[in-house]
């Protein structure tokens, strides 16, 4: 069977490396994966949805904190294993940590500094125990 | 030991998803996969290398073309399993089909649509046969 839009998952054992970007200001707001079932939601529903390999299920990437990722925009590479989603970000930030970017460490004279200030609390938006 | 940098290079059998973005203009570019090799090629020699999957080997982007990747600046994110680097990008295109980025195919009404014309003709700097 041809994958769902020719797309190649083999190289990742059924998953697809995704970057998303935001539309307007053209920021790289995180990575995620997606397998076959995560695109085509992704495709359908117009919001970001990710297979998490931590939680082995698929992602619906704001669920919990609202902040989701509509799409604007799909490309896919040469090799048609990876994709590119623009996407207007709904809410402050994209990163659990609170940060609008998850790339909000950035190398600095050999060390990883934090480049940015958070956008949110994200013990508010995800509860102090997450 | 403690990885280089203190990445996360587990989650991929030691890999970690690069995602090249030209500094100037905000175009993603590709996304590369760097082993820890790799990755210190790249911070010390300032020229991306990825860790080719296909060949098993370092990748100096732009050792055959002359498109090389001109580090500016590397991001990594909240869990520190994936690098942004922003570069120079030397050359018309990073793609070795011929175009500027190898993100130029588009999802238009269901279907990949080539969004853009190529930047170079990949014959002429790759050869013919490759």
């Amino acid at each position: 069977m041809v994958p769902y839009m020719e797309l190649d998952f083999s190289k990742l054992n059924g998953l697809i490396t995704t970057v998303v970007q935001d539309q307007t200001t053209g920021r790289v707001l995180m990575v995620g994966f997606m397998n076959e079932e995560a695109f085509r939601k992704t495709v359908e529903t117009g919001s970001v949805t990710f297979f998490s390999r931590s939680r082995n299920k698929l992602w619906l990437k704001g669920e919990t904190s609202g902040h989701r990722l509509v799409v604007k925009e799909i490309s896919t590479d040469c090799d048609r294993d990876a994709l590119l989603i623009k996407v207007e970000a709904l809410g402050p930030g994209v990163c659990h940590e609170g940060y609008q970017s998850c790339f909000f460490r950035r190398l600095e004279n050999g060390q990883w500094q934090e480049s940015e200030p958070r956008a949110y609390d994200p013990a508010a938006v995800y509860g102090s125990n997450s």
